[in-house]
């Protein structure tokens, strides 16, 4: 049975920029395998969500999914949550974290707790199931993420996402009073309890032994969390049970593992697997081959990340030499056999603009039975005068399963 | 900070026409500075509303805008009243007007009252705030236009725009019984009201002393007033609020004021502006110039007429001319720095039809940063091949103030 390949290179479109002579980094980069596999498949322009929107990662790949991500997406911290591997079930509401130092007078004094990168687990294991004085009903659940990040799932009855963030954003405050965003008595339930835990981490967070140790070699202690990013747990189908396939997600950053396990999908850990330029193509190029020559799975979404963050940081040549390098990973994937291979981006991350724009990303689409169209190079201008034209994120999973002849028809 | 333009050339776009080699009056005119827009930008279809679907000026203006018009429009009526300067709220009950002349036993005579000029405001003032018996609590309000045009507000609790026209539509035969279009007590109610208004408006207006003069002077005298084009004024939120713009409005119709006023935006009046073929350019010219270049806009709506009337008139060569005329319009426009320049059409008004079509309209987008196509002339078929493919009145906006870099991240 021939298999489906969702190959999403993050934020990797981009606006002409003068120091490449008016081309885009993807126009400029040297691509010999998207180029021949523009040639061999049928391109167009998609707009993640529609035009002109800014989508973010974790919103666009909603939609790809098939999904409504105005719908289901209420913030980011239930996919950060479950990209680590808590699992959230429909209804919790959860933020992402920061470990960050507190001093005597209440005042945060760094947000990110000297980038601590040892002992959070420890200190995590101190804060999970936290019972909260008169919430003893609400479960806590705290996992640390990577670095000074970690994630705050809050479970129970009568709780709202509807409530401020915590994080004042800044050094030299003290942490922002959570505040209830509706008239609801569950925002205004909420807002108490993420109030309590921001105090009641400190209290047990202070004295703590790893902290102990980080200020006797004169580092900043992690002895406050602060939550923001709040979202209410969607219930979602399972994207399995919905197109009736067997899926896997091969990810980098816990938001889009999050995505992914969500929605039902199997998750595959790829060793090296950074979500910035270093990242090991490599190691995620032999993941994604034996997931798509297995029998495991006829259905694998890849996001690769280090595109996006170049943009992010406005480096127009990493972004583009990177972009040179995924170019290897998909002329491997090219040589699979039986399989429907769609190449796009989630949205672009232009190096002038240093984050998401609405601008449309390319899209190609090569398997068997395609219309191949008579564009050539896989870039963001090339692709509007292919076959597709111009379609949604929306459109992406019908298309696929209708090319591999797995979707019911409407009608007679 | 960039600012943005929409310019829309009231009914420019047309069908392929044989006196014209099977060109459109666009394709066949001469526009350098229209085709030197799109060589410097990405260009496009727009379908005002969805393909296929004929919009109105009113409907196509409201889409372009960022608004439902299947919400948002019940008629013309409301449009109108803002147009020409009344403070109309949302649930006032608007409605177009003729002045008529009405003989004595009781049939029009003259649906436009000789084509009234002078005097109108005379007569308005006499209808304005006028008391309807058995419903004292329901204001009144009445307004001369243009000619023999006027418009009527109805203020008050228990209203509906679920009603008929009053004018008869061909001289001849009585004012039409206005009647309720719903079972509602409301749309019975206001049909009551207004049959009152016309009979009492000929009460007051029989032996008002400007129609004693026209009278005198063998002229048809104004004396009864026609009620048409319901519509009830929409509570739409502000187009500055929603979009975090200031912005301006240029237009020629009364109808497309109203469109800027309900929006909220400012209204820049044109000496000279006459919404035909005959309007002053110049002076429109200098107007837009003046509004773009100062700082007390960052977002400028144009509206020109000309070739909408044209085309309603059939008049191929005049349409055609005139599109030349505006193309020097365009060229000035051009000149100025700093801004993202956006040109199309409403709607298409063929010759051949004489009227509004579905048939999508072309469109082009020039500034900073643009994905610049291969498109090297503006008209309808041209325009096709280019960046935008084929997009939506709805999207423009959210193109715009993405480009503008000024729209919010919907996720992460």
């Amino acid at each position: 049975m021939v298999k489906g390949i969702v190959m999403i290179i993050d934020g990797m479109a981009d606006r002409p920029i003068k120091d490449l002579e008016y081309r885009t980094p993807l126009e400029a980069a040297d691509t010999p395998n998207m180029d021949k596999l523009a040639e061999m498949g049928i391109n167009g322009i998609m707009d993640p969500i529609k035009p002109g929107i800014r989508a973010g990662s974790d919103t666009s790949h909603i939609s790809i999914l098939g999904y409504d991500p105005y719908e289901v997406y209420t913030g980011r911290g239930p996919f950060e949550a479950a990209g680590i591997g808590v699992e959230v079930i429909a209804g919790d509401i959860a933020f992402r974290c920061n470990f960050s130092t507190q001093d005597e007078n209440g005042i945060i004094t760094d947000r990110r707790a000297g980038r601590i990168r040892e002992g959070t687990e420890e200190i995590a294991g101190s804060i999970d199931s936290m019972k909260l004085e008169g919430f003893e009903d609400i479960k806590v659940i705290f996992k640390e993420s990577t670095g000074h990040r970690a994630v705050l799932v809050l479970r129970g009855m009568g709780l709202s996402d509807k409530v401020s963030d915590s994080d004042p954003k800044h050094d030299g405050k003290p942490p922002k009073e959570v505040i209830p965003l509706d008239d609801s008595p569950e925002a205004a339930k909420t807002a108490q309890i993420l109030n309590k835990f921001v105090q009641k981490s400190y209290k047990v967070l202070r004295d703590h032994p790893v902290n102990q140790k980080r200020i006797e070699k004169g580092e900043n202690p992690a002895n406050v969390i602060l939550p923001r990013g709040v979202g209410a747990v969607p219930n979602v189908p399972s994207f399995n049970g919905k197109f009736g396939l067997k899926s896997a997600c091969i990810a980098e950053t816990g938001l889009i593992k999050g995505i992914g396990k969500i929605a039902g999908m199997d998750l595959i850990d790829v060793e090296g697997a950074t979500g910035g330029i270093d990242t090991d193509l490599k190691s995620i190029t032999e993941s994604i081959v034996s997931a798509a020559k297995g029998d495991n799975y006829d259905f694998i979404l890849i996001n690769i990340d280090g595109a996006d963050e170049a943009g992010h940081d406005g480096e127009m040549e990493e972004k583009l030499k990177f972009i040179e390098k995924v170019d290897a990973v998909v002329g491997e994937i090219m040589k699979i056999d039986d399989i429907y291979f769609i190449l796009t981006a989630d949205h672009s991350t232009p190096i002038s603009v240093m984050d998401h724009t609405g601008d449309p990303v390319p899209i190609v689409i090569k398997g068997p039975e395609i219309r191949v169209d008579n564009v050539k190079s896989f870039n963001e201008r090339a692709a509007h005068s292919g076959g597709l034209c111009r379609i949604r994120g929306s459109d992406v999973m019908n298309i696929l399963m209708d090319l591999m002849n797995r979707s019911k028809k409407f009608g007679a």
